[in-house]
Order: structure tokens, then C-alpha cells, then sequence
């Protein structure tokens, strides 16, 4: 475990001491040397640190043949060509980098652009507490655009909206021709729905983050997975069984 | 029954034959005499036409002592202060008009406007078929301003809400400082949620009007009650038992 | 269209008419002679009749080489073993049966097949109208059997449920291991909801059928790909594109 | 604070210091001597001890003038009684016992009550956590016999439900003949949804707690009203403005 000390670490290290089928042999905070992840003989290593950090972190661990699971943000193409060429040089190797580790968060995602295509209306709501400085969220953005891409790729037309008169924003902010909607209420945590429309019918995907520890599954999944997965993995929806 | 040949007149007509406590004794559609209505003996007449006709037969309905339920609209304080005016010279009758005669609308309202000074947040959405022409609906304004007004009166502060960086119209629409938005999906009929957040809690309100059948319990409640409330009765709400 | 003077049949008719890539070259009721189907020239026929008369109109249909989407019930092991003999005859012929066309509902069993084994925790919670004479619905019984068999498949544990004491029937009726749960209300048609929970977050899908039209589109789509799936389909998630 | 080292008077601890309009000037754990309330000077006590202790300190603190909020349980008819026979000697005094603190559950059973006689169907479905003992909750239950309380006063005959064939359980608990179904999901805390249907329309109200604290505003809210409130009030709804 790298960045054992901060919030979302110390919860992760609790995860894996808790999951029967795997041991925690490390946990590095800041200024700890790397090279305790090997010495322990370290399958895999969970890197949650910063993106000042998280390349050196990830250059020792895929040039001494550990996997790695990286919840830490910061990517840019530069970055990712740059641990590419490292796991082409080390290519049994796998890192998954992961977005999102919240398995119910990218469910909705895969079940959204699998309906896209089938409904005329879509709608994303998004609620959230009123302490985020965004609006709509990454993911419920992310969200809009992948349904939008599918509902292009089946040559779906516009969809049919006769709103002749409207207070400005009621019609919520438009991503790629899906209308989203952010809402912001005190107790809240983190909450979607993906409304689709057809026929006589609606079908709603709802996802609700109601403790950050909502992650930990997809880390330990994540975990299990890597080291039969070489290479670069982006996302974690590559690493659940969709059919 | 006055309109009874409308869409809504039609099924008010079967809602009140289908009444166990009512009888029907006459339906009046586009031409027919209103001297029909006292004829026949009517204690209670349900207005169900339009703005053009609705003052002439309310004139008649109030000077012979006849009993009113109005779903009729186009109402202003002019046209008001003239129903008054003949409800003054006929002290014993009683006139209900009700922009809305869903209960469930009605409550949502109510219950909105009592829920309204013990939360920090509050939004409303409101979802509809696509082919409506007014986003948001004239049902959720007049929510929002219950609200903001039951808020004022209370005391309460603006709400919170951190929002930095927002894409236009993602925080929806503004009525009085409260946000609203509105859905458009095929498949939907008229749908309303409000959505109040405290410290560790939300409370929602729903309404659901699957069919436009929703609005008969109202007019029958109307029918039933509006003969022991002499004068003019605005709001269906005034003839429900809230405590 | 055979059955074309029924409920469901006067509708489809409808819908094919409305479809601007499909043309109704005839529709045949209660009596009618089935020459007419192949004298028109149908390419597609829509079985919306019944068990006493589908299996003569299969045998006719598939013998002349028409494709066929089948709405009709009653299908057993013999029934489908017939009809597939015929089949085998015609080789490029194809029928589709589905027990339902609405593609929400399909969807949603969909996806809370693939979402089983990743939640701890799934409920389904089934809500129709008070008429209705069986609880669950059929479908809310399927979908909490195709959760079971993805959940022993995936090899997930019992439910966790720590219930000690409880009124009778409060944790709702167990299908192979999963809690199923149906309300009654004056008002709804047919709704169902599949609860996930896992740690932190929960995973809601669900379908509203607001209207018996919701069918349609999943009888075009069912006639639109029949001609391309020789031999015998059954369910229309088959003709899905779920990835 | 009497029983400040507890959990959930920790909490209540921070909330009243965070608190503008309040002080605290005392905070007590078990073993702390009464007298430090007195000195300390303190006009309202919040009483979150244990039924083996509650007893003693009311008696101190009624006594000795000091008003109470109190969330300590195990109240029964006897207990009450002492109480009563405490506050007659000392009429300035007020007392509110709250089963219930959240705003947001009292609320709905507030508004559960006043919905209630004008929808044919209620159902209730509560969603707790998986380590409940009880099925269904204790505010279900009360919330039910509240709405069936309601039903039997408007003189409402039974829910309509044509129900033939049901697997044992489906149709949930029947509590004085409202369906009361008890859904159990890991990552819940606690929810409940009471829906009402009528004539084309449902009327839903949800309360979801999501985090323990949200209790607190209750507490304080009965804090800042229990002074102006002589004698004893059994519930937090007496405090809430509701018309």
C-alpha cells in the first residue's frame, strides 16, 4: 500500500487485512523508501498517492515487475506514453489506473451506454452535497457523453423536446445533446440517475454513494485482477464480467 | 355537469354516475340552455368550459343559488372581484375554483410548504412528457415559491451551495432562490419530486399523475364540500383536512 | 398481423403503420384465412392470437417461409419441440417468442444479471396495480432467478440479514435466496425495482411501464431482425446488442 | 450534556457547540456528579444516558427547574406517570421524550397521517442495513398503525387488492391492515417510503437517514422549545409548525 496514511489509504489497508484471500506486507507513507515494497515480496502495490509522486512510484514498481493498482489522478497522454514504454520493457506486468474504483458507479456507466440505443429520451440527474465546487459531476458528464456516443453510433436522432417557453436553466446543461442536471442538498453524498424514456415506459439506473468506503471493493477487485492482466488497463469496467 | 362533452367533461360525467352518493341530472355540452341546470334541479354544478363561457354561466349558476366546482382557467383579479361581487348578493352559495384537482398535487404542495422552514436545502424537479411546451410547469413555480415564502417567513438563509465551476443551466432553473429543474421523457406523463436536505437526512416528496383521470377524486371532493363554504373558495387545498 | 382486432393487435397495427421503414400488407382477425398472409406477400408476420390457434398459424407461416415474431403464450417443451421440427424444415426461416416485448423490462433483467455477482445484498421490490391476481408478478419471479443463478454461478454467499424477529411476510417472499416484495396501489400499472447493496453504495434499476403501448417498439424491433435469426429465438434480449 | 462520552452524545456535544444561539456549560459521562448541571447553571439539560439512569436524573433535574430534552428510551406507563407526578410540582418546568429525533422521519409520519384519507391504496416499504435485529423497523410499524388510524377515522373501507395466488410473504406484513414490507441491503442506513395511490396518481413520501447525525438539528430544535413548553410533551412533532 502506497499513501497508507491518508484517508482514503487507511481505509484501503483495513480493506486488504480484512479480505481473506489477500496480506498486507506493506504500508508506505510520505518518505518512506520504496524499497520496502519489494522486500516484502509485494505482489501487487495500491498506489494512492499524488500525481507528484505517483510516476517515480510507479517507474520502481513496473521496472521491478510489481502490479499496480493506481487510484491517484492527474493523467494526461504524456504520462500514460511514458508508463507505457515502461510496461513494454517489463511485459508481464499489469497496472490498472482507475477513474472510478466504485463498482456501482461504473455498472451504471456500462448500463447506460447498453440502453442508450433503445430509448428516444435520455436524461442524467446528478446530487450531490452542497459542499462540491462542480457542477455537473465528472462522472455524470463522463456519463452523458458515453450515452450520447452510443446514441450516435446507433443513428439515433435528436431527441424530441417541444419546450417552446423556459426559465434559463431549466432544461439543465446540455452535454453533447443530454440534458443534465446537478442538484445540491445538504446530506446528501453522491447520487446519479439516468433517466431513459421510450413508448410508454421509462427506465431509470441509479446509483447512490452513501459512504466513501464504496471504493473498496473495486480496489480489492482491482487487486485480484491485475496480475492476470499485463499491460495498461484504463478504467475499471474492463475488469467486471459484462456480457 | 357544464362542458360535459369535453375530453375532461366526458370523464367528469362518468366519475360523478359512478359516485354512490350523486346523482347526475343534467349534462350540458356547447348550445344547450342553462336554464337546464335549474330545471332539473341541480345543488351543484361542475363548470368545465372555458374562459369565454365561464363568467356567463357562473353569473347564472351564483343568481340561482346553484353551487359551483371550477376547473375552468383564465382567471385574473378582474374577473375574481366580479364573482365576488355577485357571490356578496347570493350569501348562502359557494364557488370552488381549483387550478389543480389532483389531491396528490394538492399535498405535495401542502406537505412541501410545511417541510419547508426545518431544511437547509431544497430543490425541486419536475419530469414530463416531451411534448409539453413550458419547462418548468406552472405547477412546479408555484411550488418553488410556496417554498421560498414558507423559507422567508421562517428566516432562513440562502441555501448552500459551493458551486465553482458549472456548465450553463446544470444548477437548473432559479424561482426565488429555489433551483428547479425540469426532465422531458418520453413515456412520462406529469411527474414532481421536492427534494429537502438537513444534516444527515433528505426528505422527498413525490407525485406521481399516471393518468389524467388523477383530477376526478378532486372534483369530487370539490362537489361534496363546496356546498357548506359560502362565498369564493380559491384552492382546492382549503377543502382538505390538514392539520 | 394475425390477431390484428384484438387490444394488443389493433395497437400493433397501429405501430406498424406509424413505422416509416415497415409496410402492413395485412392483418387478419378471428375467421380470416390464412392465404391472405402469403397472397399479400408478408415478409414478417406478428402472432398476437392465441394458444388455441398459434400453433396452426406457426405451422402455416413457417411452412411458407415467413418469419414470425410470437407474442402469443402457452409454449411448453412439446409445443416448442413441434415448432422447431418445422423450423428444421425451413432452414432460413426464423420466430422470435417473447414473453415480453417491453425493452425495459428486458433490460432490466439484463442488467441485474450482469450486476448480481458484484452486490452483496439484492432485493426486488414488484409494484402494479391492485387487480392484478398474482404476487409476485411472473417477471419480478424470473428476474430474482436469473439474480440466484448469476449469484451461484459467481459463487457469492448467502444474503446477508440479521433479522431476529419479524412480523410475517416483512422480508417478503424468498425466491431461490432473494427477497421478493410486492406493493398493490390504485394508480400504477406495472413497475419493478432491483436493489443492490453493496459496501458504501447501493445500485438501483428500474422499470416503469406507464402504458401498455410500452410493448411496441419491441415488436418492431423484433420484426425488423427476425428475418436475419433463422430458426427458433426465444426472449428478445437475444436480439439486443448488449455488450 | 448528561451522557457527553457517548456516541451519539459526542455528537450532540459538537452540534450544540457549533451551535450560535446555545452554550454548553456542562458535559457529563457516567459517574459525574448531578450538582455540575446546577453550578454550571444551565437552563436546559439533553438527556442521552440509559434507561437504568434516566429515572434519577430527571427526578434531579426537574426538581431543581432545569428543563429537558431526552432520547433516552425504555419508557412505559409507570415511568411516565412518576414523571407527570415530578413536573406537577414543578409547573414551570417542561420535559419533551422524543422516540424519534429526525426531523425528516417525524415529518413523514406527520405527513403519512394527513395523506391518508384521501388514497384508496397505502403501502410502506422500509430499507435498513443488514445487522437489524427487527423487521419491520419500529417506525414502520408505527407509521402504519398512524395511517391506519387516519383510514378507520375517515371511515375508509379495506385497500383494494385482487391478490389470488401469492408466494407466502410477497404481499409483505399486514399492520391494522396496511402492507408494511422491510427491505435489507448492505450499504443502507436507514430509509422509508410510505405511497399512497389513488385514481391515476401516487403520492410517495421517503425520508432517508444516511448518517447518524441526523438527529441532531431535533435535539436542538427541542433544546430551544422545551423552555416555553411546561409539563410533558411525548414527541418531537408537537414542537414542528405544521398547519
Amino acid at each position: 500500500m502506497l499513501g497508507a496514511r491518508g484517508r482514503i489509504g487507511s481505509e484501503a489497508v483495513r480493506a486488504v487485512e480484512a479480505a481473506e484471500d489477500m496480506e498486507l506486507v506493506a504500508a508506505l507513507g510520505r518518505g518512506d523508501a520504496l524499497s520496502a515494497v519489494t522486500e516484502a515480496g509485494a505482489q501487487v502495490a495500491v498506489e494512492l498517492t499524488t500525481p507528484g509522486s505517483v510516476m517515480e512510484n510507479l517507474e520502481f514498481l513496473v521496472g521491478h515487475g510489481v502490479h499496480a493498482v493506481v487510484g491517484t489522478t492527474g493523467w494526461n497522454d504524456e504520462r500514460l506514453a511514458t508508463l507505457r514504454g515502461w510496461l513494454d520493457a517489463s511485459p508481464d506486468t499489469g497496472v490498472l489506473i482507475a477513474p472510478n474504483f466504485s463498482i456501482g458507479a461504473v455498472l451504471t456507466m456500462a448500463f447506460a451506454q447498453q440502453a442508450a440505443r433503445y430509448f428516444e429520451s435520455v436524461e442524467v440527474v446528478e446530487l450531490h452535497h452542497p459542499n462540491k465546487a462542480d457542477a455537473p459531476s465528472g462522472t455524470a458528464t463522463r456519463t452523458a457523453q458515453l450515452i450520447a456516443a452510443a446514441r450516435a453510433e446507433a443513428g439515433l436522432a435528436g431527441q424530441p423536446d417541444a419546450t417552446a417557453t423556459a426559465l434559463d436553466g431549466a432544461r439543465g446543461a446540455d452535454v453533447d445533446g443530454v440534458p443534465v442536471h446537478a442538484v445540491r442538498l445538504r446530506g446528501l453524498l453522491a447520487h446519479q440517475e439516468v433517466l431513459f424514456g421510450g413508448e410508454g415506459e421509462t427506465l431509470t439506473v441509479r446509483h447512490d454513494s452513501l459512504h466513501h468506503s464504496s471504493f473498496m471493493p473495486g480496489v480489492l477487485l482491482g487487486a485480484r485482477r491485475v496480475g492476470s492482466a499485463p499491460g495498461l488497463t484504463f478504467g475499471l469496467e474492463h475488469f467486471l464480467d459484462l456480457n
